[in-house]
């Protein structure tokens, strides 16, 4: 049997087309999804494996999309940690925030079987109901973009809160972000062995990091756990939202597959990579707002760019509430036939 | 007479040592500025000559920057332009932002002597109290930049409303872009004649856009002020905050000096730029929110980069209100004796 086209994409082969999946795919632009929502709470969603797992399909069984993700959330991890997570309507909340020697205490590597069942199970009932065909990709925070969430907050604007911990007390910031790393492995390797056949790392806000910095925080303990996740076999996404100016730094994470965002063409992308063997992106998420021939035009032109060979199509960031199903439609109609 | 440090380095000169200004150096982490803001609201600190020269002129008493920049806001023109603006504590609002083709028609460029005489009377303040020896430094918002505020109405996440417009109606969306160039444009001739001996040009949102759409939209009104600006001979600076990985392009703006953020070492910046003759930055401002001996090296690491040529010392963004004066202290002595 030939692999998935997704996972063969993946391993940087050519393929007859380019496998197509959108991020935040489960998401409020599907009314399917709204409706799920309009009864429970975002956290309780994430937390049973019958509605995640619900949600998970919805956009497989409207668009057929060459690969499901796991419906979660990057805290998830970080609140089996040990911190109190809250989604608020501005955002996520940690009322206790790491910011002190002592509060590094209070987290810690986690057993996912005992404090993340309902992932497992989720994974486990979507594999289930789509079979081998349609692979299933398990996802987690980079170490650092994790870190974030941890040492300010919520979601910041400037950082200030994290970048004052790595000037103050690196050797402080180099421990946490290590400790976030070996969960988040643990927390990986669990999702592997439920049936995620690969798995990608939102590093979403590693772009506010100078070159130095990502070098110096950012990439030894994503170094790690990507080198980790490697050796199941299973393929290891890294998308570093943001960070187009370093990809050269980027590349040095030793990823299977590079997500990237919208702001380079994908195949200059690729170059900067030193030649990356998968890429996967990189729609701007707001032409799907315009009319459909654009969506059409620019989807041919990635396309085109990937070359079909190690190329994943997908957005350059997550699909946004406000987002017609009709351009969904008419983008999954172009990436098809072109 | 020898001309000013600052403005030899805008030609692109060798100077004896990088010339230092920050970007918002009048601002909240002064005790001074925070005494003379307490008493007015932003919008009338700026519309006020007295005060607005005044709050201009404490950093250069303080730290003795070799450049003053006018104290303004990017939204005063649009306002000027015919927009109303409001100043609130969650950032600028424009309660009837630019959506249609209708809403083109009411907004206009405008003659700054009638519109914003506050504008170039504080610049003659501040050049007749810091003669010829401190250059001032106008400044407007770069074209796309404003039409973010035009169009959006707010400081926006997703841009949601701007890509829609030029997606949707690519004719309207040149038309004003056009239109707020060519304000701009006699805004800054204004300032320049009234004795700024420089212009900066904010792009501060350029960088939530594609490669593609910034050619086609930024870059055009951006190329033709650049252009007229520079024909009076005072240099311009533009500072496309956010756009590191697309500086190849940047570079097609055809600017005096190049304001870059601090995601690439200068160097770095300064050849992806293709070598250009001058550039301003680069340390991340949180930087100084770390140790004395932090800032120290890092501030030494960009002016080796630097090279003292054609190299302006500045922040990669603004100053933040929480930096500690003692951390400017450190930065302006390392800078001057690197």
């Amino acid at each position: 049997m030939t692999a998935p086209l997704f996972l063969r994409a993946c391993r940087g082969e050519t393929t007859e087309r380019a496998p197509l999946w959108l991020m935040r795919q489960a998401g409020r632009y599907l009314p399917e999804y709204r409706q799920v929502r309009s009864g429970v709470s975002f956290l309780e969603l994430c937390k049973t494996p019958k509605l995640a797992a619900e949600v998970t399909l919805q956009p497989i069984r409207r668009f057929g999309f060459d690969a499901a993700i796991l419906f979660s959330d990057l805290l998830v991890p970080l609140e089996a940690m040990g911190l109190g997570v809250e989604f608020t309507d501005e955002g996520p909340r940690l009322p206790a925030p790491v910011r002190t020697a002592a509060d590094l205490g209070r987290i810690s590597p986690f057993d996912p079987a005992a404090r993340t069942p309902f992932v497992m199970e989720t994974i486990e009932a979507v594999t289930a109901a789509l079979g081998p065909e349609t692979p299933v990709i398990g996802f987690a925070g980079a170490p650092f973009t994790v870190a974030t969430y941890a040492v300010e907050g919520k979601t910041s604007k400037t950082f200030s809160e994290t970048k004052r911990l790595f000037y103050q007390r690196p050797d402080d910031a180099h421990r946490l972000l290590s400790l976030i790393g070996e969960a988040t492995r643990d927390y990986l390797l669990a999702q592997i062995q439920a049936g995620a056949a690969a798995v990608q790392l939102f590093d979403s806000w590693v772009g506010v990091l100078s070159a130095e910095d990502f070098e110096t925080f950012a990439l030894p303990p994503t170094v790690a756990l990507v080198s980790a996740l490697r050796a199941t076999g299973v393929p290891v996404i890294y998308f570093a939202n943001g960070a187009a100016s370093i990809l050269d730094r980027v590349a040095r994470v030793g990823a299977d597959v590079y997500g990237l965002d919208w702001r380079l063409p994908i195949d200059e992308g690729r170059a900067r990579l030193g030649g990356a063997r998968a890429v996967q992106g990189n729609l701007d998420p707001a032409v799907l707002l315009g009319p459909p021939a654009e969506i059409e035009r620019r989807a041919r032109d990635i396309v085109r760019r990937g070359d079909k060979r190690g190329h994943i199509f997908n957005l350059g960031h997550g699909i946004t509430p406000d987002v017609p199903i009709e351009s969904v439609t008419a983008l999954v109609a172009a990436v098809r036939s072109a």
